[in-house]
């Protein structure tokens, strides 16, 4: 199945600059737009708050410039299509979120992240900026085995970090509890992709990979990064009964243990076909004696105009509830 | 350039009733199932609210489902794809809303949707159900001449109403005030939207339309109706200079009019595309000298999985600004 490759854009090199500029200018109330492609609150927390940074690729929109506000991140460092920020625009993101009581990098594990923010901790030291520390993050069970968690991949299921962890710094932490719990949110999430169809970059107009009309291929990256192979493509039902068990036997989730679910949209899944599927994503929890206590059905980390979407599953206990449920007010996520 | 026929669905035949169940599921705490696909909120309003229906055909989610939940509509009688309830459902629906402070029928003008509200509100007469009225609502601009209002489409625009209403019912005003109220968003808001591509029909598998790579259409409805003819695909910012215009006309919108911006997406497109889109309608604004006062990028209101967008505006003052700020807690729409 072709790609759209007709985009509705200006010049390709412009391409994050004006839609920075477009987004920051819709939600004024919510972010500002600072230095070298850099998305803030648009009011900053008062001192004493551990400050949160996030970077990564755009073409993933609403992540993560739709994550900044009240209750969720302090600063996103917006890269190219694809393509992490380098040090410098993240050093910059961690001296504008450092409200004194220090600033957690966030990074979605992808090579080109892990290393540019690797440097930006470097020139962290150099310059004797102290109390920074890094946490990476992944969800994704198809990019690794079970045993080798910290090899796998950030996708979609990082949703519940950003949402809980924003919520626990809102209040009087610190930095090393801050990234605990960070730890804690992605050590009880697992996500699983699937995609009928890909994308074709707005830069360079190629296609990402062609798909045959008829295929899904399940276990892709967020990023289109290759999956369990092509094969052909089934009913929601039973696209569901084959991509539910491996996440559920990976954690594992267990009966009696209560879950968030997200269901995220790549990007040209209609929400018809997201609520048909959570239906069964219900059933077959219910099965298993695993509770739902709240879903989320949306597109959040989108991989551009890509038909497809992602399970995650996020087992809660109290203090994670509770977390969920605090107030957010991003231009994309929003909690009352 | 062809539309995506493979779907996630289970049989067509159950799509609708599927997508409920998945839906309502969800958000078991905003939204719950009754009757005939009739989508109410889960905890009705105390007596002496004005109750909001809103029938329609399914494939545009998130409305209007989403759109149903405190400050927003109180019951959403749901047809199949892209064809609207029977009577007999929405006189359900009726009831359902039925407060004792009367109940306002809302319909997005098509053919198809008036019919069937007014065989319900004959039902409602015969049975001597009294103190319901209807309101037909109309924003797209390609659908009619100036001059011809009443006779345009209901589109994306309608957004503006079922926020603005839905705050004004939750506070204690009678239905003919309420039928005023939304007569006035409706009288306030134009739309117009553009397609880059068609979408398939889940439940016959057919293709709307064919459009060619490259090729564009201005002024299509919210299910594909034809709209200006079909013309070469322009970059961003000459599309928004090709559409905005017309739009400001047709109100007119004034120099120091202050106006809500919408740009939806009607399925597929990127917010990457909205937000560059969004960019420029900002800077036209400015050079009319129509002040933006807040602005909404997303999809609110699709047509499945069509590559497009709509632009609507709504000139407000202070009594909608104050309606447009008001909280509002659907499942797709959130303000808090």
């Amino acid at each position: 199945m072709s790609a759209r490759k007709q985009k509705l854009i200006n010049e390709p090199d412009d391409i994050v600059d004006e839609m920075l500029a477009g987004f920051c200018a819709a939600y004024r109330d919510i972010v500002r737009l600072e230095g070298e492609r850099l998305v803030l609150r648009a009011e900053p927390k008062a001192p004493g708050k551990v400050g949160l940074v996030m970077g990564g690729g755009s073409g993933h929109e609403p992540a993560m410039l739709g994550w900044v506000g009240e209750g969720l991140l302090d600063v996103n460092v917006v890269g190219e299509v694809f393509s992490a920020p380098g040090p410098a625009p993240i050093l910059q993101g961690i001296r504008a979120a450092d409200r004194g009581a220090g600033v957690l990098l966030c990074v979605s594990h992808h090579e080109g992240d892990r290393l540019n923010a690797e440097l930006a901790l470097e020139f962290c030291e150099m310059e004797g900026t102290e109390n920074v520390d890094m946490v990476i993050l992944y969800d994704d069970i198809s990019s690794a085995p079970k045993g080798s968690e910290s090899e796998r991949r950030g996708t979609a299921g990082l949703f519940f970090v950003w949402k809980m962890l924003g919520a626990y710094c809102e209040g009087e932490v610190d930095l090393a509890s801050a990234k605990a719990l960070a730890e804690k949110v992605r050590d009880n999430t697992r996500s699983l992709a699937m995609s009928l169809s890909s994308c074709a970059s707005p830069a360079s107009g190629e296609v990402m990979f062609e798909m045959a009309e008829g295929e899904m291929e399940i276990g892709m990256g967020l990023h289109g990064e290759v999956g369990r192979g092509r094969q052909k493509a089934l009913p929601a039902d039973e696209t569901i009964d084959l991509m539910l068990p491996p996440i559920l036997d990976d954690l594992p989730f267990q009966a009696g243990d209560e879950a968030l679910v997200l269901l995220n949209n790549s990007g040209s899944l209609t929400l018809m076909e997201l609520f048909i599927l959570h239906r069964r994503v219900e059933e077959k929890l219910r099965e298993a004696d695993v509770s739902v206590y709240k879903s989320w059905i949306g597109a959040y980390a989108t991989t551009l105009e890509a038909a497809g979407f992602a399970i995650s599953l996020c087992r809660v206990d109290d203090q994670l509830k509770a977390l969920w449920d605090a107030p957010a007010n991003g231009a994309y996520m929003k909690q009352l």
